[in-house]
């Protein structure tokens, strides 16, 4: 009945939990990108009716569980847990959102790995006989990340080529023992990597080795290789990071194909919106597999999807003492079959 | 083989990990407190080696974590997976102190809480099969704390009655199936509540109705009452936030008892030391369960132990916003014997 190890990393997932419900969320810019039809909420208001953009993106990720409970058809009161994070300090997004809900939360901190760490985390506790259903929600915010990690919006700082745009966005996963698909079949865990990146404006530099040893442990471990997959989604690597990884896999040996996608290079027309290397931020990955991944899924465009998000674990501070930047990434195959 | 829910927020532990392994370390005024012999290492300077406060909680963390698997037997490579978390902003300490490991890491944020949340999903990741040995660990330290919650150290500020002193410290437990007592066999996982507490300088306050919660949910979910066991130990309510749970227990007709002691209350002798309400920070009640409690199972004194740790969710950013601060609680029983 339970989870068994494949390898050092991965692990089978004997009793798949499948989607119960799902609910993705996005601003204004996003709305305005290619993927525009796949969000169920677009806030034109960047705000979302807060006084400030922390308040904000509580409110955002707040709507979107509340959202993903009712398109899951359950009251919060059914879950047995909640497992969510985010990038403001205190992962503070998600306490002032989940603070009313009277249901056992357990807080992640994974970066923009967030939103696969939980699904991993769900699928393992579910699996392992602990909780019957599971939400696991993630949200990022423009200005909340801008000011936190940058610099504040009024500076209009110039950026660099390789810099992405934090997505002000959500996305929840209602998973559940004996739901239908898409199922969580494999996990597998990803290792703290730290490739010597010291640039603050390159993340997906700084996450493409964690994403390079994630998805090599995980064809090796699963014996799956990338042909096995209609699509293989990276979370946030951007435009600049997603090359790098394509390297970094050839040398491995891998060729990822044509079946390799971005979140972060495909939620933005970087050209016409002005985004430089893509989009980044839990929410990235979050709002575009809660929403333009499972549409596709269960509209039959894809039947085996490997999600691998990668997070670059920077802290301004330590970035300013001259450290370089960790990176991880966890992945996760979704399966319209388990198997 | 798997864990099984025992009411809304908790779960029986059916193959109960031992503790192969443990550290605690502390800082010098930690280790000038009454715990001091129960210590690993105690270190007199508060740098760890280091250049800032950040890199020295880092250095703190590792040396707990390879104590704890030197104690154990093991080499990092025998584990599974890593559950840690901390206080400083994106777990800065967790990701620096584990970034050469090379073990699958799971980063936690549940603040002063981490320690029960990350013992609590360890037992139950190897209860449900996903693991067979896995460490929990945190950390805290004064300096670093301070200048990120509250003041630079350099202003001196003075402090209130109810204030907290961080704890320099760090714990760190390796878990494994089949090791020997003591043994994780029941655990409870906290909701979110918020009491309205706007003091940024009362944490025991922000935490106390969250520890009431989930100590409730505990009783209530496995039929034990506080006499079941030998010691319930509350985190960093320290002496204000546990008089007030005290005051909130009896209130909801359960006497804690003589039974009732709190990490934040008994690892520095308050007056003496000069730290107003006590201890706090998740290296409180790490350093507090990984030495003195462990000490005191081993030896024979204690063979029934409820920790619950308790967590202030808060950001200094939200609350100069004027937000309250909400709390979180997880609980899980330590056992000589597996029932």
């Amino acid at each position: 009945m339970c989870a068994k190890r494949m390898g050092r990393q991965s692990l089978l997932i004997e009793n798949p939990p499948g989607v119960l419900g799902s609910a993705s969320i996005a601003g204004r810019k996003e709305g305005e990108g290619p993927l525009k039809r796949s969000f169920d909420y677009i806030c034109r208001d960047a705000w979302f009716g807060e006084k400030s953009w922390e308040k904000a993106e509580s409110a955002m990720l707040k709507k979107c569980f509340s959202t993903a409970c009712e398109k899951a058809g359950i009251p919060p009161a059914e879950l047995d847990c909640i497992l969510s994070g985010d990038l403001l300090n205190q992962c503070a997004g998600s306490a002032y959102a989940l603070r009313d809900t009277g249901v056992p939360c357990l807080g992640l901190y994974g970066a923009c790995s967030t939103m696969a760490e939980a699904l991993c985390l769900a699928a393992l506790l579910i699996d392992g006989g602990a909780a019957e259903k599971v939400a696991a929600l993630t949200s990022s915010h423009f200005c909340s990340a801008e000011r936190q990690f940058r610099y504040p919006l009024e500076y209009g700082s110039v950026r660099t080529p390789s810099s992405q745009w934090t997505v002000t966005g959500a996305g929840a996963f209602i998973l559940a023992r004996g739901a239908d698909a898409p199922y969580i079949t494999r996990v597998t865990i990803g290792r703290i990597l730290d490739a010597g990146i010291t640039d603050t404006s390159n993340m997906g530099a700084a996450m493409a080795p964690a994403a390079c040893d994630t998805l090599s442990a995980h064809f090796k471990d699963t014996g799956r290789g990338p042909d096995y997959y209609d699509a293989v989604i990276t979370g946030d690597l951007g435009i600049t990071g997603s090359a790098l990884l394509k390297e970094l896999m050839s040398a491995e040996g891998i060729n990822l194909g044509a079946a390799h996608m971005d979140c972060g290079a495909i939620i933005y027309d970087a050209e016409r919106q002005g985004v430089c290397s893509g989009g980044s931020g839990c929410g990235c990955s979050a709002s575009v597999m809660a929403g333009y991944v499972l549409d596709n899924m269960r509209s039959g465009v894809w039947k085996r999807v490997l999600f691998a998000a990668t997070g670059a674990l920077m802290s301004p501070t330590v970035s300013q003492q001259g450290e370089s930047i960790p990176g991880i990434c966890h992945a996760m195959a979704l399966e319209m079959e388990a198997c």
